[in-house]
């Protein structure tokens, strides 16, 4: 009897699992919001997951549950884990990557380095805080936000007005202090149920309108003092946390050499991408070892370097598919990735790995090859 | 829309085909001999690879046809080719993969370097050829073999009386010289219908009871003429036989340093499954992107060596899966590749992959850890 993983959501992330997964030799099943999405091949169920029965019915025929994003409802999870299923990450880790105002105070209590931040439930709170921290502050929805949606730099309360006038009593908007940061970077973490875990070595991101653009691996220009203490930091949020499966922690660097703590995912994240084709073991297939509590895979780096280049949007005119021709005679060494979605305006529709010995002409490679998939 | 690839047969060849499809961005569809096979999540139909009505309502639905196996009759082929279909590789091609003397006579007509050979009809013409090669020779049913099987050694007539009592009228055995090789290699070619092709470095193959045991990547102590030579005959049976997709050419290297053409397969090869972790871009990868005429990629090795195991019959008492936790707890750098087959004494049930800059290490981490796999 194979080994089964089901995963709740049919996005890329999922759709990205199952080629590892068929390689060792484990099922994968999806329970995909409609027909047709990027994780069809395995989808086994199309449903609502914020339906406990829908849910449950998928549930019972899998060894694990896990996840291709962090909305199943707290209720659902706590639901699944109370039948005896396995659930990774489960609901009181996960609690943290849905609700931001809680993870703000967690880490804090873990006394981890984060912006400094406050709950503010009304306009009068919000400017005070605005006047504190050099007349400008990022509010955030604690709840549901996710590539720069929720998420709003304001000078002034009023700037925030519809979002303050939007919460329930009792409600509170997170409000955080603009760090001045000279660049963004990500650490990622595995870890098992049993408790082993494995960094990945730190990388740089670059964001471009809120959404991932770029990510360079292992980051450059760091020393090693602070790949170790990003990886301290991933560590001890993972254990904190209680985090099962794959953690990405978000990290701004500052000018003055601190890292800090911007978001978490609990789940393969946009920064792992490059470990598919520059990493030994992908942050795929470490997650499905890791929901099912095997043995965690080796993480270090392929080649000095791996460059990752997200295609946004794609072509307007045509398909993804109509470019292969040009782009893989132009590159035949970099591994393009598409994830069977539509083009759109800003969407991620797929991304461009390169990987080899010297960064400058990594990086040429994959923004080169990605160059074809634009218009 | 999708670029879609059909794939008669569900073995593991099948099932291997879809991790680097999905990862492309390639759907994939298999017609499988019957449920539950190894490339069961891509099997969109069940039924008769011999039955014509049953692989062209498949081929209908999909852009390419390709294989599994080479046992689709001509007949079928040639019916699909007549509908308009494409197929890869061609009927043309692969009636040399399915008729080992067509195979020799046209190696003849290329110049290709292969043992002696001669078509019997009766003991007295197989008689004489073992009399005029010291005694010995080998003798093979043209259609049908693999895997040692249809391959017998015989000292005298009578040891193939069977094969030859069962001959058509009209038919033939096909009867080689026992070469006195010192080792069996492995040369993949990779051919698009355009025309382009791309040579993997030859691998030495490893034998045991007549089947693929191990193999090494590139194959060792081979100097900078054999490899070139190795990839010479490659080519020039790739483009001579007109093969689209993968060929493997079975060499044996002799003890006066030629090399002759043993056995050919039109398909991905159990000697290059290496690739899959060794090479920048796998063996499965380049057959799926070959079948469509996409351009091929780059076929270099990413480390200086890979070695590779297969795990042959597996725990008897047990399943693979019960192995993982104590192997990819020892060796958390090797691949597991498993193909969600039933152990059963010698049948290939997955295979390990370990690359390195240290031959030595990387055998030794590959052979220990395929061990973990045994009884």
């Amino acid at each position: 009897m194979s080994l089964t993983v089901g995963i709740v959501g049919g996005g890329q992330l999922a759709r990205m699992m199952i080629a590892p997964a068929v390689e060792l030799g484990v099922r994968v099943r999806v329970l995909a919001e409609e027909a047709g999405m990027s994780a069809e091949l395995a989808a086994s169920a199309v449903g609502d997951y914020r339906d406990l029965d829908t849910v449950l019915a998928f549930a019972r025929d899998v060894d694990v549950v896990t996840f291709d994003h962090e909305h199943v409802p707290q209720e659902v999870l706590r639901a699944l884990v109370a039948e005896g299923i396995a659930v990774h990450p489960g609901p009181d880790a996960l609690q943290f990557a849905q609700d931001k105002l809680r993870m703000r105070a967690r880490l804090a209590e873990l006394g981890m380095p984060q912006p400094e931040w406050a709950g503010v439930s009304d306009a009068t709170g919000l400017q005070e805080f605005v006047d504190a921290h050099g007349g400008r502050a990022v509010v955030k929805t604690p709840r549901g936000g996710y590539d720069g949606k929720g998420v709003r730099v304001v000078e002034s309360a009023a700037e925030a007005e519809d979002w303050l006038s939007a919460l329930e009593p009792e409600g509170l908007l997170l409000v955080e202090e603009l760090v001045d940061f000279t660049r963004e970077l990500a650490q990622q973490i595995v870890r098992r149920p049993s408790g082993q875990s494995v960094a990945y070595p730190v990388v740089e991101t670059v964001q471009r309108g809120g959404v991932c653009a770029e990510v360079i691996a292992p980051a450059p220009h760091t020393g090693t003092r602070l790949p170790a203490v990003a990886a301290q930091i991933g560590t001890a949020i993972a254990e904190g946390l209680g985090v099962t499966g794959m953690l990405a922690v978000e990290l701004f660097e500052t000018s003055d050499e601190r890292l800090l703590v911007n978001e978490l995912a609990m789940r393969p994240h946009n920064s792992g991408h490059w470990s598919q084709d520059g990493a030994v073991t992908s942050q795929f297939e470490q997650h499905v070892r890791a929901v099912l509590d095997l043995p965690l895979g080796d993480a270090t780096p392929r080649q000095p370097w791996s460059v990752m280049v997200n295609i946004l949007g794609g072509p307007a005119s045509d398909t993804l598919e109509s470019r292969f021709p040009a782009a893989l005679a132009a590159h035949p060494a970099v591994k393009v990735h598409t994830y069977g979605k539509a083009p759109r305006p800003g969407r991620k529709v797929g991304h461009v790995n390169a990987v080899g010995d010297e960064l400058d002409a990594v990086a040429y490679e994959a923004r080169a090859a990605a160059d074809f998939f634009a218009d």
